[in-house]
């Protein structure tokens, strides 16, 4: 919950079931979201069952602000989308949920509260909840099986959310992955012609006319593998076991 | 579920409830990734709670198929990486979601199958099952609430997949919004000399030092409101009716 990167609030409107209620908590706190505010929950509020799906992201559900109308929901706020499926016939402008978290960045880094609606479960946004709103925004989906659950819903838009605001994660890579590790040209081609020698000797590489070609697409194999140092010598220590060059129980690398 | 475009191959290892089988199916469908395989479901198959919670994307259900191990599921796959949660640490490379839809997109595009393995909701993929894969893949989330629900995780995978192999969305623009239709300069600034005629006669732009500026603000106001031809109609017609121009009831705008 870093306070720096507060981002927009996550607004449901009339949400029905509990559970989606805890679900989509659970996906607001897996994406750094923590404001969460519900227009007149159909089963009251608390819900014991939001509080079930929700895991560890109680928190959200306790901070959670209950309104009786979405004017009240978004009086403090200033830009506003209302998600709603395609093809939904309103006249604002639409935008995908990475454009529309880019504009909610913008107005946030300029100290603007920003919001995004929700609808209830079935039915979506009313007409008048969506005039409201300053755009729509609306995530791609198969036409043909358009309904998105409501968590999964928010979700995403958390989902584009945290990567607009995080930079792209640099991931762990074990001390024997790094680069820096990597077989160096020198290595690799001690190996190849190590290999290829061999492969001479038994006559692997024939006829002298194919030669070529077999040995650029066993390079080009070798390549591909990004070798490290130890790796490469663990395969000339291979070809030496399977040439008999040294005896089994013996290895040197 | 258009076969040209025939995604990812979603493998779930040992799912342990039907309702999240059920989730994910919907969020595949949703995403237009219809093969589904499931590597041992801990209560079974088929599973009533997956049918009642996939809502529409039974189909997805009926067609998965059921392994006794990873090794089996993933038999026939080339490509294929493994979802896990940040800090496993594996000997092999780890990829964002785009990232990773964009390695499968290629492959794929060379008639290769590729798969991506979910673990199961608690414990998620064993470290044979990792083995098994040519790469992580990690969405990245709140180190502090870093755990996503599982039909969540695909649904953002499948979204990422949506939006690799399909153009940007062109939204119905209702035709009063269409370009085509906004007002021409010419309009705007018939609009605006009209508007402040009448501002200066009641000497609401006062003192004239500031006039300049306040001019500006307004004329800038209008520009970001990207007015229509009919819109700035309205507006003259509104200006008429406050000063007096035109009786109540006679619009002609």
């Amino acid at each position: 919950m870093t306070k720096d990167k507060t981002g927009p609030v996550i607004i449901l409107s009339h949400p029905q079931m509990g559970e989606n209620i805890g679900a989509t908590a659970r996906a607001m706190l897996n994406f750094g979201l923590t404001e969460l505010r519900i227009v007149n929950p159909r089963d009251g509020w608390p819900n014991a069952k939001a509080e079930a799906m929700a895991v560890g992201a109680i928190a959200v559900l306790e901070s959670a602000r209950i309104f009786a109308t979405m004017e009240e929901a978004v009086g403090d706020l200033g830009l506003v989308f209302a998600t709603t499926g395609r093809d939904r016939l309103m006249s604002k402008r639409t935008a995908t949920p990475d454009e529309a978290i880019a504009e909610v960045t913008a107005e946030i880094a300029q100290k603007q509260l920003c919001g995004i609606m929700f609808g209830a479960e079935r039915m979506g946004l009313t007409n008048e909840e969506l005039v409201l709103a300053d755009a729509i925004l609306t995530i791609p989906t198969n036409p043909n099986f358009a309904s998105l659950n409501l968590a999964q819903s928010v979700g995403i838009v958390g989902y584009e959310w945290w990567k607009a605001t995080h930079d792209r994660p640099e991931f762990k890579v074990p001390a024997k992955y790094r680069r820096a590790e990597l077989a160096n040209k020198e290595d690799l081609i001690g190996f190849f012609e190590h290999l290829e020698g061999e492969l001479d000797r038994t006559e692997f590489l024939f006829p002298p006319a194919k030669r070529p070609a077999m040995v650029q697409n066993l390079r080009n194999l070798w390549h591909r593998a990004a070798l490290t140092y130890q790796e490469v010598q663990t395969l000339r220590g291979i070809i030496r076991s399977l040439t008999g060059a040294k005896k089994r129980g013996k290895r040197d690398d």
